[in-house]
C-alpha cells in the first residue's frame, strides 16, 4: 500500500510535534520535511527522530508551496497551529487545493466551514481529535436531537482545565454548550469555568505533575430544580497521544475522500469514526 | 378530558405508595381504590390522603378482578411490586387483558417481554422510569449501535448504591452493561459493585441521611489501556419522585396506545420520551 504523504503544520508547537512523531512511527504515512509555522518562530528547522523539518513562516509560504506541490504531488495537511491563524491557514489551504485536517481550535468556525465549502478540496474539522471524546460528543448531539428539552429546569456547571499555554476556551466544552441548550438548559459559552493555573490544577484538580503541560479535563454537572437528580459527565485526557492517533485516522479518511475526488465537503470526527 | 383510571399494585411498598400519591394529585388520573399486593402483606387496607385502598393478595386476586373490570371498565395498571413477582404478575395482567406499566425490576425479563407479545394487551417495561436517566441510557444505546468497539481496551468499573431494601442489582446498571459490551469492553453483570449498607452509603458515598431510605446512585468509570484517558458518568437520584413522575407519563402514553387498540407490543421509556 502506498504511504500517505503528510505535512504537519505548527511545528515546533507541542501538538504538531506529537502528531509528526506519531506519523513517523506509523506505516501508513510518509512525513514530509516541511512545516508551516507562526510568524514568531525564529528557528528555520526542527529535527524529529533524525528527520530535519524545514519551518516556513507565513510571509514566505506562498513562494514555497508551488515547489512543494510540484515535487511531492498529492498530500494531506494537518494543522496544529494557533487559534488566531485558523482562518488564514484554511484560506491558504483552499487556495492551494490542499485537503486538510484542522486540529486547531478557535478562529471563526463558521467562516472556516464556508471557506472549505466554496473550495475544490475537502477537510476534516473537529475541535477534538480524541476518538472516544468525539463518540461522547456524538452521544450528546443525539440526545439533543432526539430528546429536546430533556433537562429542562436543570442547572448546569461546566469546568475545564488545560495546559497553561492553551489560549482559548476548550472547543469541546463549547460544542457541548449548544447540545445542552437544545436539551432545555440556558447556558452560555462565557459560563464555562476555565482553569489554566498549574498550581490549582495540581492542588485542587489533582492533575498529575507530568501532565500539567498537556491535558484536557472536562466535567459537566447537571442538577434538577428540586435537587433530587444529579448527572455528572467527565472526560479527562492526559498528554497528547490520543489526539495524535485521532489526527492520523482523520488523515487516512480524508486521503480516501480526496482520492475519490470529493470537493467542498466538511467532515467531522464523527464521520471519521463511522468511516463513512 | 376524561381522567385515566389507574391501579397501582404493590401498596404498601414505598415506590407504589409514592406513585399512588402522585396520581392522586395529578389531574390526568383517577386513582382506583384497589391494589394487588404480596402474599406477606397482612393489612387489608391502606389509606392515602383519605382514600382507602383495598389490598388484595395473590391467592384472591383471580376472584376479584372480574368484579373490578365490570365496575371500572378500562384502566391502566402500574406495577411496583417485587422482583420475584414480576413474571407471575405480567401473566396475570395479560390473562385479564390489563395494559400495564412494569416499574418493578428483576424477574425473567425475556419471558416478561414474550408474555406481552403473545397477549392482547401492550405494556411499558423499563428498569428505570426517571426520564433523564432513560435519556442517558438511550444515549449509551445509540453510541453502542453507532460506534461498536469505541472503548476497546478500556477497563470499566460500575458502582451503584440503593436503599437497603432493594433486593436485586440495579436494573439500570445491568442494562448499561450490554451497551459497554457492544462498545468493546468485557464486563459482566456480576462485576457491578453493589452497595446496600446505610453506614457506608453515608460515610463513604456521602449520601444524605434523609435519602438513605430511597436513592439510586450510579457511577461508570472507563479508563484507557495507557491510562491517559478517563471517562466517568454519574447519575444520582434521591427519593422516588422522579420515578413516580415518569410512571404517570408512561401510563398516559400506554392509555393512548390501548385506546388505539394496539396489542402485544412492548414499549420502553424511550418510546414514552419520544411520545411515539
Amino acid at each position: 500500500m502506498k504511504r500517505i504523504k503528510l505535512m504537519v503544520n505548527g511545528i515546533p508547537g507541542n501538538m504538531a510535534v506529537n502528531a509528526a512523531e506519531h506519523a513517523l512511527r506509523d506505516e501508513r504515512f510518509e512525513l514530509m520535511p516541511w512545516s508551516f509555522t507562526g510568524p514568531e518562530i525564529t528557528e528555520s528547522e526542527y529535527v524529529i527522530a533524525g528527520l530535519a523539518i524545514r519551518l516556513t513562516r507565513p510571509d514566505t509560504r506562498d513562494q514555497i508551496i508551488a515547489d512543494i506541490k510540484r515535487s511531492e504531488g498529492a498530500f494531506i495537511t494537518a494543522d496544529y497551529t494557533h487559534p488566531s491563524a485558523v482562518n488564514a491557514n484554511a484560506e491558504f489551504y483552499c487556495r492551494n487545493s490542499l485537503p486538510f485536517v484542522m486540529g486547531t481550535t478557535g478562529g471563526d468556525r463558521k467562516r472556516l466551514s464556508e471557506t472549505v465549502k466554496g473550495s475544490d478540496i475537502s477537510a476534516v474539522i473537529a475541535p477534538n481529535m480524541a476518538k472516544q471524546i468525539v463518540g461522547f460528543q456524538a452521544m450528546m448531539e443525539y440526545a439533543a436531537d432526539t430528546f429536546p428539552g430533556l433537562f429542562e429546569g436543570y442547572s448546569l456547571e461546566i469546568k475545564e482545565s488545560h495546559q497553561k499555554g492553551k489560549a482559548d476556551t476548550s472547543g469541546t466544552a463549547k460544542s457541548m454548550v449548544q447540545y445542552f441548550n437544545k436539551m432545555g438548559i440556558s447556558f452560555s459559552e462565557n459560563d464555562i469555568v476555565k482553569e489554566r493555573d498549574p498550581e490549582i490544577q495540581k492542588s485542587v484538580w489533582g492533575i498529575p505533575e507530568d501532565c500539567l503541560k498537556g491535558h484536557g479535563w472536562h466535567t459537566y454537572t447537571l442538577v434538577s430544580q428540586d435537587k433530587s437528580l444529579k448527572f455528572e459527565f467527565t472526560h479527562n485526557i492526559n498528554g497528547r497521544d490520543a489526539y495524535a492517533r485521532g489526527t492520523l485516522d482523520a488523515a487516512v479518511f480524508l486521503s480516501k475522500k480526496a482520492a475519490e475526488g470529493i470537493k467542498g465537503k466538511v467532515y467531522s470526527m464523527t464521520d471519521v469514526l463511522k468511516g463513512k
